[in-house]
């Protein structure tokens, strides 16, 4: 067991930010509880209750979100690590940490408008639309042109030179026809991620692109876009699907359409933020780590609580309940807060390459980023043994619902790297059915939350890591 | 198969209304289609993408909610009766029925209010109250009354006397512990339902039911109430939880508090309401008939768009998905939606004592009445060998995601009196985590029902309908 205590020097977010907290338990207490365990079933029961009646996943989601939206990089993320680092103290952990991660910092600014200016219509009309994240500004007062909508990629190459000068309007909708809305996102995710580059290489001037959701809404759904090497950087919008729509059908009577599209956004210096962690150090191998992870970092127009503050939310209740139930893994169950999942994954990639990691091995990390919906199981990877052993487990979950059980897959953005160092990786397998309504706009805030749902994530994510840590794997 | 017209005179809800609709289907078309059969795996794969991508069921609810509430006995239960009518008879179904129920008729009024008037705090303050479903007036402008508060019966009557000319306050919060909401709805349940009877033996003036909701929050919910023979009528009304809160701990530092409680509901005349059903009669064995069951009538706090609009529209795109694959069913598939769920249930009770139905035999029943969330499964009542049947097609719903297969249960309310008459009774079971953050209260509208949700029980419906009118039971 680790149990020193480090004196924490903390000047947030300087460029060499490294400060470990090393809380105290007080010993006594320790040393009683240390010797209590609990058979599986009676953990389940005993979480299942106490989380429940509390709810105590959705009072730390309904703190963080009231700092607001946390995009990497900003005031309200540097105030949410701090947040999290406190919560984590507050918990009486044995070790809380602040790990440096070097983040991009773009900014959306005040000005995120379009609006059609020449059509038969009589002024102007304006179109919902946000900025993809990391998307470069419109020139001057921004930029006018006609409008070239396409539906896919093939066909904005087949039509070659008509995109020249253009706005290259995406309206390619998400398949509503899958039961998994992970599946249509991945599908259609492109036009979002490589839409400028693709637009930009037949020489349009920006792009519009269809929002990433299944629901017909006012809501632009914003989200990272790529650049390439060598390939002008043009400026790209999500649209609202109500508006995608109401522009395709005006573009079937007026082709010639003029929009004048304004985008304030800015990129800054990249600083250096922080992943969070708190542990409870096993009593028997605090070397061997299993670790609960989500994204501190959420997009600027709501307040992230589906993606990732639920995840968040949970990670701290998991090990909030393992500690309230008295007892003391045999290895370290260890919350990690990873900053940056929403614009390029350094937080988690940082956590796997630092130093200290040379000295712990990851056996397992699991990852909630699914949002707070309903849980239904989990995604696991790693070899067929280790999936064996997890299968042996999986009865002890349907008192919490998780009804598909253990099924082959892994775990979030974040955690890929520690796959290669040998982790076993786990996701959280949520209801898919609504993550889209909200995911990265306006709408994912805390009203979209049903505690009870974010509440069984969190149990059952306790439940895992405690048989993780008592185990291994 | 049974193929006539006849023609309606549809005088809305004269005390003898019994009006049948047939509807024809053009010859040649039904000749050509009735031949085709489709292999169950096929079915859901096609219902499912038909489905979900033209996400029926939702517009059909979006049109019944349009509507507003539809209480029992109201004129909008009226209108939804006739909407769902010409909506049967718009599908092209083979048979299109109103048959008569005899409901009562219940109306809230304008006034619901109830004040603390004396104590420490300055003025009067306003409690979110609603009167339950049947509650007397109270007389002339309020009574006013200190109150009791009481956690449930037992405290009640060993408190005796203390509850005289008093207005008793059952605080008693549904249990969040449950995984399962509705045993907890079922535990709590008795305060609304049984509250008024109990006090009003302890000589208590009135009575204010905490909500049957497990979150905190400013809606009162509403719902029935039972008043005993021989036993006082006293008035009854739900305190949202926020309220109940705030009540309960003025009490602690007011016990001598006053409330004023001011009801004007009203109990009218019974009227004559009406089930609505549409049929796709079977071709081969047209008097065997598979029922998809919902209610009709709601609350009139909200639109009852998941109690029971969500049925209503499942069961009308039920219906739709089985015609629009082009099917013809060996046996007859009936969609009824159920006057008067929430008042007394007559409709079903009326439904099953029909003297149609003695020429009828209901192989199976089968109703959506638990909200338009996920569905999770289906629970199946009847004997072993029809479980057992039902069992050998539980794989055939994974492609929509009922994980949890097919349980030992039953159905709802409504088709409960045919399980008297040997039909097997199904319930939709859906996920319940969300259901009484709406129920009977004024969050019951559109905007808390996601589509996709709604879809999949529609499609499961339809697949569980088509699987039993081909193969019975």
């Amino acid at each position: 067991m680790e149990n020193r205590q480090i004196s924490l020097k903390h000047k947030a977010y300087l460029p060499i930010l490294l400060f470990i907290t090393l809380a105290h338990v007080v010993a006594d207490l320790a040393a009683q509880e240390k010797n209590q365990v609990l058979p599986f079933s009676e953990f389940v029961e005993k979480a299942r209750v106490a989380g429940l009646r509390r709810e105590g996943a959705y009072d730390y989601l309904r703190q963080l979100t009231a700092i607001g939206p946390r995009l990497t990089g900003s005031p309200q993320a540097a105030a949410a690590v701090e947040l999290m680092r406190q919560t984590f103290t507050d918990l009486g952990l044995d070790l809380v940490a602040l790990e440096p991660v070097s983040v991009q910092r773009w900014v959306r600014g005040a000005i995120h408008d379009a609006r059609i200016t020449q059509s038969a219509m009589p002024g102007t009309r304006a179109l919902a639309i946000t900025a993809l994240g990391g998307s470069v500004p419109t020139p001057g007062a921004g930029l006018s042109a006609p409008v070239l909508q396409v539906g896919s990629f093939e066909e904005l190459h087949k039509r070659g030179g008509e995109a020249k000068d253009k706005i290259v309007f995406y309206n390619k909708p998400m398949d509503r026809t899958y039961l998994d809305t992970f599946q249509a996102y991945g599908e259609t995710g492109q036009y979002r991620t490589q839409g400028a580059i693709e637009a930009a290489k037949e020489g349009a001037l920006a792009v519009l692109v269809r929002s990433l959701t299944l629901r017909i809404d006012d809501f632009p759904h914003t989200g990272m876009l790529r650049y390439a090497p060598g390939v002008t950087r043009i400026p790209a919008a999500a649209i609202s699907t109500n508006d995608a729509e109401f522009l395709s059908h005006l573009l079937e009577k007026e082709p010639g359409l003029v929009i004048n599209l304004n985008l304030e956004c800015e990129e800054l210096p990249p600083v250096i933020s922080a992943n969070v962690f708190g542990q409870m150090t096993g009593v028997e191998k605090p070397k061997e780590i299993i670790l609960l992870g989500a994204h501190l970092d959420s997009w600027d127009l709501g307040t992230g609580a589906h993606d990732d503050g639920a995840g968040c939310a949970q990670v701290l209740e998991a090990l909030s309940l393992i500690k309230s139930l008295g007892l003391a893994p045999r290895r370290s169950v260890r919350g990690v807060l990873f900053m940056n999942e929403e614009f390029g994954g350094s937080g988690g990639r940082d956590y796997a390459a630092q130093e200290n990691r040379k000295k712990e091995k990851h056996l397992a990390a699991m990852e909630s980023d699914r949002g707070g919906f309903l849980p239904l199981g989990f995604s696991a990877g790693g070899n067929a043994s280790v999936f064996n052993k997890l299968k042996t487990w999986e009865a002890y979950f349907k008192p919490l619902g998780l009804i598909s059980g253990i099924r082959p897959g892994g775990g979030g953005v974040d955690i890929g790297p520690l796959a290669a160092r040998g982790a076993c990786t786990i996701g959280l397998t949520t209801d898919s059915q609504r993550y889209f309504d909200v995911h990265h706009s306006a709408l994912d805030v805390l009203s979209s939350v049903n505690p009870r749902e974010l509440e069984l994530g969190a149990i059952a994510m306790a439940a895992l890591a405690y048989f993780l840590a008592q185990e291994g794997i």
